[in-house]
């Protein structure tokens, strides 16, 4: 193997799929960067793999001779993210001429304008394949609305890991639509994308032909959050125009998007039934600015941090305002005062401020609506325009 | 005691101060702010003291009625940061003519454009007074050196609590100079800073009297590492113009510079005697661009983690060069090639690369110089103009 690749193109690449690679690796290899060269393609791929997320991505460079080797992969992000810009060459001691070479080790040797770094690798046959889909569903998104409807659920996932599949959001796939769920027992965000497309395999293959009348026209999926959460940085770098494929099959899903491919299991497990929570009807309505009620309650968490993080609101109709208050019997009181257009009845009514926060940083417009019956009954919190966002909270018992 | 200020104001200086307040208070009064207003000058104060190290501020208010109350720092430090911009009036229950107050505990309420805060405070007689200097020598040092003198000595402390003396700057004071030194027993930073002009307190009060023959010639003493990172922190708050005033005693220091007073004790114990250890003259010489150098050290030390951190340099007299290398047995090598100023005879010479990058960042010019004799005695290190800086470091034995 030999190639020439500049640094930027190579760094970037390669933290991108280090983020795969286990700090504590299970087998000797999958501590490694699986680097690949083609030369009839002059294109240059880069795989790290724990055995459940696995990242590849591939990029141009001038190809000189095909290869593959395993290369230590903190060792070799390390020193590329600190050479000079400019040109590298990589060389595996196979295609060298050393005469004083251990030719009986592999070993990679990066060249750069000012100094030279020899690194021992591993063979690349011993490096495990990603998993590969033949069958099943593909849904193509934007990346815009993929990283909408991560941004809307993400946060909501449970980090309790004997929580098994609520640390994972859920994913409804249906015919022209992709819902995003995500629960951890306390709160639930649900988040619903518009203008999927979901096409059998084969159809897309042929996309002239409509999808066929055995397309499987639902399928439901959990993916783990620490996958997602990688692929919302590898998201980060596509252009917002650009499209993403969604492929999966019981227990694997596959994001291929430009460049770049994620490839995961999924959760197994039964996904609550969380759409019977969200109640029909309300009896009461308030619009508010989403800023301004996000910094009152976070001014307030500060005194609500002292007593159970409760904060208590006093939804007025007549004054069509919310009055947020906290009491604490050691520390102190407070109170905070805002406008809102308030239909339907006066009430008291207490939230968590922690799960009030998250919401309100959840929601990405600039007013947002409470959608509430009583004040022991499930609280919804959704954008006014926007995205299609419904975010559940249970208010806390009021004790005086 | 009643005052209106501004946010901003406020939130500036409690965030200064509440650095010396604390984490766990030896007295719940400790874990306080003293908040002191003064009518006639129209001036608040806010002090915290960790019995160690103490701070404090003033700026310009509104003053009503004066007064002082102790306020928990971190509950108080925590509600004006999240406030929004604007007047915020403060007033303590003795001021106030609430009907329902609870007149017997002391509390302040804080009263801003959207809410209200009321907050539980203590006695301000129980805030223990900041310690005083009434004898005692000044001097004073314009911002700007004071920094430098910080940022060249403050790095090469010692972390280890049980050396004590290492674990501070030693400071000395003499006729027209000051000196930062600092070593932790492996390396030593020396800083020399011109243009200090130490008076006795008296000739400091009548500036057109000389310092008289009694003033004390010089003058030691090892400050905390911890009160110089505040004074550094504090420093960074004045203009690089400004000038600040060093008043200090056996046991204690106080700076003083425009509204903001540190004080602290001094650390007990002798100083090492360090210029001893800096040789007189050098065999050999090396300029070199320290940019350029710290690049290629930072890099060749991803390979050098791996191998007791030792990287080897081979001073080429005859090619201009030097030549950096890590050699491992598992891992890899590296070889780092840069062209340099060589006087005197080639010589290879081994550094531990933590010392060596600590060093090449501290030194602020864009060409620097090593000065050496043999492999196996001090090397310094010192800036190519600019200030007075001296960095020692002992090579490392090669082992082939």
């Amino acid at each position: 193997m030999k190639l020439t690749c500049t640094q930027s193109e190579l760094n970037t690449n390669l933290s991108l799929v280090n983020r795969a690679v286990p700090s504590r690796p299970t087998h000797p290899v999958l501590g490694n960067v699986l680097l690949k060269a083609d030369a009839e393609n002059q294109r240059v791929s880069l795989t790290a793999f724990d055995l459940s997320l696995g990242l590849q991505t591939s990029f141009n460079a001038n190809v000189e001779a095909d290869g593959a080797i395993a290369i230590p992969a903190k060792l070799f992000n390390d020193i590329v993210s600190r050479l000079p810009e400019g040109d590298i060459t990589l060389e595996d001691s196979l295609s060298e001429a050393e005469s004083d070479a251990d030719t009986e080790s592999l070993s990679i040797t990066l060249t750069s304008t000012s100094g030279q770094y020899k690194m021992r690798g591993m063979n690349s046959e011993d490096f495990p394949e990603l998993p590969q889909i033949e069958d099943g569903m593909v849904v193509k998104l934007p990346v815009e609305a993929l990283i909408e409807g991560l941004r809307g659920s993400l946060f909501a996932t449970s980090a309790d890991e004997t929580k098994q599949v609520l640390t994972g959001v859920h994913l409804m796939v249906q015919e022209d639509s992709l819902e995003f769920a995500a629960t951890d027992g306390h709160r639930l965000a649900v988040v619903e994308t518009l203008n999927a497309k979901p096409t059998s395999e084969e159809s897309q293959e042929d996309e002239e032909k409509p999808a066929s009348e055995d397309t499987i026209s639902s399928f439901e999926l959990t993916v783990p959050a620490r996958t997602l959460r990688e692929l919302e940085r590898m998201l980060g770098l596509s252009e917002s125009s650009d499209t993403v494929a969604l492929q999966f099959e019981v227990g694997q899903i596959i994001f291929q998007g430009g460049n770049h491919r994620l490839t995961s299991r999924t959760l197994e497990g039964q996904y609550p039934a969380y759409r019977q929570l969200i109640p029909g009807q309300f009896q009461r309505q308030v619009a508010i600015p989403r800023r301004q009620l996000l910094s009152a309650v976070e001014r307030i968490a500060v005194l609500a941090d002292q007593k159970n993080n409760i904060v208590k609101f006093d939804i007025d109709a007549q004054a069509q305002t919310i009055d947020l208050t906290v009491e604490t019997q050691d520390v102190g009181s407070a109170r905070e005062s805002l406008s809102a257009q308030v239909t339907g009845e006066s009430i008291e009514i207490a939230f968590n401020v922690k799960y009030l926060i998250d919401g309100l940083k959840a929601l990405s417009t600039s007013d947002i609506q409470f959608q509430m019956n009583a004040a022991n009954t499930p609280v919804i919190l959704t954008p006014l325009g926007g995205l299609k966002m419904t975010y559940l909270i249970m208010p806390v018992q009021i004790r005086d």
